[in-house]
């Protein structure tokens, strides 16, 4: 259905070739040679091209389980607003080192009636069903979703390199129940405290997990229909974006637990999209875990980080730079004096 | 004997407060949350200051023992040459973060008589001894190297972050016996591969160490004895440069198991030196996890990587910078509409 191009076994072992030829001992720069030939096949290049066009997209919405958070449900709203004003954590870190943040709100519960209008362009509704109770979407809005979020890297399409990133209160939980169902897990084995609830909200949210994997059970097969009952709108549209990124043979560093939720979602629309990622960072959520093992990606970063929004992910942007820079810059033990 | 200050107690807890009122879940921004509490408190100021100047010192020398290595011993000179060229793995790396690189000769086996007398002005002598058979060093020695270590800390001493890195065909055999030593360690539990050894050379590796330790056991109580009898003119300078960068207040990123076997006998000659210092990236060897978690230190990165020259400290500078960033950048919990 999707025609995800494979990365470019050529150039890879010609990365590794000259990788080996490094004036350094054989694979003594580690992860670092592994991302030099993952980025090689993926730009089709030794060395890839420059990592400067990078961007984070942030992908906003509100979930009917918002009020299993520490935090009320008004606070994606704001946070949207925090996004623009460029004073979130996302906004800061990728200043760092020179990405762009967009921010799309995809199903925040407001009207949003002040900010620029490319912000809501691609809204597809205010908030989603409380999938405990109910399916998170209609079908229709979750392929909606999905087309939107490929709209989406569509027009980013010009990047070096992609990242998305999330907002949404309620957005652990969901991402808890989506991958559960994806893998098979029951909810105590992949829900976790999220922005920092207790014991009490613990068992709360595991029960809504529960009760959602329970009211689902036999319907999740298909990822679309998986979406329809227990995602959102934003996180439809990231698996979107996820696919049609690999598609336009665009690297991706993924974040934390939602990148990694949309991702198993999205290998099951498009498999062999997953050539296309890596794991930026491990996040402390427990079903980030399962999905990038489930995934094969094994995150660059272990820095006990919870906060979402691409924050992660965008930390692990210098090992990519570093990982070209070997292949580009380094000189070759054949000229050792 | 050394005054080591102690970093600002008021300026850490004035970060921590500040980062509880970032706008983020408390604690959200996890290891990045810690390091930027422990750099205000180095700078005495939050935010700490831009990390703009940052500086790597390779040390480099050779060792009696260089026969235990896989690469031959005139690699450490050849080197020198390409660190000087700007083609080696830190030189890269380094330049990606705007680090500088110093290269320090302070006991490579040449005359390097036609390198800048910059490289050799600390020079102690032309390799050590073959510490399984030998002393490495004259006691002498042993302080002339600490203190050329503390001139060029001084000669540093503008910079924001001081990187030590090293280069020397057998330092991973030097430091085993060096951490080994410290902490009381048999050589079979300290010993790696290096650069690469076989499980033959791993064998005669672990026991030339272990003959080192037989050679010296009862004489290393003394971190000035300890590096006189197993360490180098390399590794004493690097010890050297560790406390003098405390003394100034200058905050240190440790690489690898070299930098990991020098911070452990300066902190014996130095107590509260360690509080300057934060561990860059954890190695293959298994003596730096020993010195790493003696000194209360846990790595930033794990890349897997195994080439010193202060290759994995240097990627570490982006996460400093991060943390800096945070406090410095991001808006208020408070100023959330």
């Amino acid at each position: 259905m999707f025609d995800v191009p494979v990365p470019d076994a050529a150039a890879r072992a010609a990365a590794q070739e000259r990788l080996d030829g490094l004036v350094k001992p054989l694979g003594a720069l580690g992860r670092l040679e592994e991302i030099a030939a993952w980025l090689a096949a993926a730009h089709g290049s030794v060395p890839p091209r420059p990592l400067d066009d990078v961007r984070v997209v942030v992908f906003a919405g509100d979930h009917g389980v918002s009020a299993l958070s520490a935090y009320p449900r008004e606070v994606t709203a704001a946070m949207v607003r925090v996004f623009l004003a460029g004073k979130s954590g996302v906004n800061v870190l990728a200043a760092q080192v020179g990405a762009e943040v967009r921010v799309a709100d995809l199903g925040v519960d407001w009207d949003g009636a002040d900010v620029p209008a490319s912000v809501t362009a691609h809204k597809i509704r205010r908030g989603s069903g409380s999938i405990d109770v109910e399916d998170a979407l209609s079908p229709g809005e979750a392929r909606a979703a999905f087309d939107a979020g490929r709209a989406i890297a569509r027009e980013e399409g010009d990047a070096d390199l992609l990242i998305p990133g999330d907002m949404g209160i309620g957005n652990t939980a969901m991402c808890a129940a989506l991958v559960a169902a994806t893998l098979g897990l029951p909810a105590a084995e992949v829900v976790g405290t999220g922005t920092g609830v207790d014991a009490a909200g613990l068992a709360r949210k595991t029960a809504a997990v529960s009760a959602a994997l329970a009211r689902t059970a036999g319907r999740t097969e298909d990822p679309f229909e998986r979406l329809t009952a227990l995602g959102s709108a934003c996180v439809a549209a990231t698996a979107g974006f996820l696919v049609q990124a690999a598609v336009l043979g665009i690297p991706v560093l993924l974040d934390g637990v939602f990148s990694g939720a949309a991702a198993l979602v999205a290998r099951d629309i498009a498999p062999g999209a997953e050539r296309w990622w890596l794991a930026g960072h491990r996040s402390t959520e427990p079903s980030q875990a399962f999905a990038l093992k489930a995934l094969g990606l094994e995150p660059i970063l272990d820095l006990g980080l919870r906060l979402g929004e691409g924050s992660g992910a965008v930390q692990a942007v210098p090992t990519l730079r570093a990982a070209r820079a070997i292949l580009a810059d380094m000189g070759l033990l054949a000229d050792l004096a």
